[in-house]
């Protein structure tokens, strides 16, 4: 068994690397990819999607890999929170993604600290969080129940596709949405467009953990 | 054992998303992408394979994961069929489809209802189709009699290679040819090219699983 | 047990597919690009490597989907062509190989008979033909040998890399070769390069057999 | 059990693959991608990608595949280099890796022995070489202890996105490095450069080996 600490140090470190793919492989694509954002928005896709099938396998088996606070709250529902407290999980979560979002601009000579001013705002964005967010939950409840090897690679997949499928490029994660905050790149949101987003995604994880529901009954 | 509406929910569910996904990329790449139609047509490619990769393993213990009336066809002629009928399956095909096809639209903030205009038609793209669908049906047939397990992952890079070999970016699908219909963007087809398209897709499934018998009879 | 005609359809079949997948995505790219090279190589090498996991995942149970006579060569030095001899295994291929490059041109509208006129010469293209056959059998030699369930996905990666990492996008195949020598594409290669090509894959497989014998002796 | 010269032979072969693949890919790219940087990284690392993949499945079983002096490193700490010393593997792995450049370069017919004069020098590069090889060689503890199955997927993955989050590229190698030294390429590095590089990376490697400890302790 696992420790406390260790497991919080996983969800930590997990959550940074994640946020230092986002946000690292956002700056070098739009440095790169000379004002084509299809060609950016590749170059930010497939990093992210790599990441994490390799965090989800590594850090798995310590703390369950959520990196997540949305799946951490449809795990509660579901009863599957054992081992420890939603909020401290939470709370690693959002430091984890912030210090990735630091690595990121130190990697590439940018400013230390930020201020996203990119707007991501309406009803077409967050249905679209919803919808990413319904996803993603619905994912890993299907994927756990019936094919528990699988769910590194099924993640990984469903953000690789989602990135594209969602108006608002599937942020899906509250801890993702408030670390990306404090990035004023390619992969910024602005912080007055984060509640909203949130809210979705939490209506999306909550609407995910019903359909699962209905779905496994026996 | 699922109950009927489980499996019609999965089978609806299913279907929307992967209509979601093959509409929500074909827009996002559309847009972005600066008329480069290549480039549109990889941010097209990757999410849908990725998608089918996860909706084929979330729901494939549920439902089998057909998502397409030429597979349940196929499924029917070879005596596969045993849960359930396939009249229902296939109208919950559709109706996923159409619903997912307005999802895109809704998180894109696009008109709700549209009919395409996109002609596809001409004895090369129905060839494309009849290829395109003999290839996926006995895909389908072959690896789950031999490696049931990489069915999912099988399935997902077929449609990722086949939506660049095939002169139609390889629709074979009649329920995702119906939903495509709804959508006058970057994947859709204008209503009047449907049927040809349907009948090439169902001949392609047939010659599969005559073919299929052949491979395995002892 | 599969019988000979079984067997030999296999090899015709997946060999088929295999051009008609070079080809056509090889049109499809060059069509979209718009003149970028290095994106119809990406359209030309992703669908590659996906089909390759594909064919050698159905066909494998059936005919060991060797689809390369180079291949067939290396496993009868090896002695382990034992269910068929190599000649109608090899006349299998080539003849698949056509009938997928007239598929092909089928699908897209270009006429039926063709004959390339890229040339492909010189020391380097040759150096780069031995290294991408040598790679290519090394790989499934000592794959099947101690991981055999990876052996299709082992393929299908290696020639994603090959087509970018060889100066000649990696034939590493005599059957694909003389097919693509029937197709005045993106693809193609001029009958009069096609001899050097075939005995630089030649010489690799060899090669390869060599080093495998020298890795895995007791 | 493999004697010592077979386990030297696979660490200078995969060495030697993997950078003919990093700078034959490179060469490929940057010829073909008309000045879009964001289009040559995609078309280097998505054969870097494949290749590792492969070539740790392939040669894993034999000499486990490090290819890498950090790596080496990291194993001789947590005392798991048993069968062979680590002074010839790190020979092995660097001779390979400069013979892997020079079929490179006879492939695409560049001269035969070049130096690099691309410098790759600053705080931000040597922190995203740390950041890089640590992430590398936790991937590689974590993965190896908890689901080895999965580890030349995870290696794979990881470059793929390293690639594109540091703003180094991710050498995260030390054989990699000094064999970049000598190709005046997309992939090389200046001389001058690659000490800080080297020292970065092992840096990198002993913090790894410090997480991964507090991580497994029980």
């Amino acid at each position: 068994m696992f420790s406390r600490s260790q497991i919080l140090v996983a969800e930590f470190l997990g959550t940074a690397l994640l946020l230092a793919t986002v946000v690292g492989s956002g700056i070098m694509a739009e440095r790169l990819a000379d004002g084509n954002v299809a060609i950016a928005l590749l170059g930010n896709t497939i990093p992210t999607g790599a990441i994490l099938v390799v965090l989800i396998t590594m850090f798995g088996p310590i703390s369950g890999a959520h990196f997540n606070p949305a799946v951490t709250l449809a795990m509660f529902l579901n009863g599957d929170l054992k081992r420890i407290d939603g909020v401290p999980y939470v709370l690693a979560q959002i430091a984890g993604g912030i210090f990735g979002v630091w690595c990121a601009h130190m990697m590439f000579a940018e400013p230390f600290f930020q201020l996203s001013q990119k707007p991501r705002f309406g009803a077409g964005q967050w249905f679209a969080e919803f919808v990413a967010t319904f996803g993603l939950v619905l994912v890993i409840f299907l994927v756990v129940k019936f094919k528990r090897d699988a769910i590194a690679m099924a993640v990984g997949l469903y953000i690789t596709a989602a990135y594209w499928f969602t108006a608002s490029t599937s942020f899906a994660n509250p801890a993702v949405t408030i670390a990306r905050g404090f990035s004023d790149s390619f992969a910024g949101i602005v912080p007055s467009s984060i509640l909203p987003f949130i809210l979705a995604q939490l209506f999306g994880a909550v609407a995910a953990w019903g359909v699962f529901r209905f779905l496994s009954a026996e």
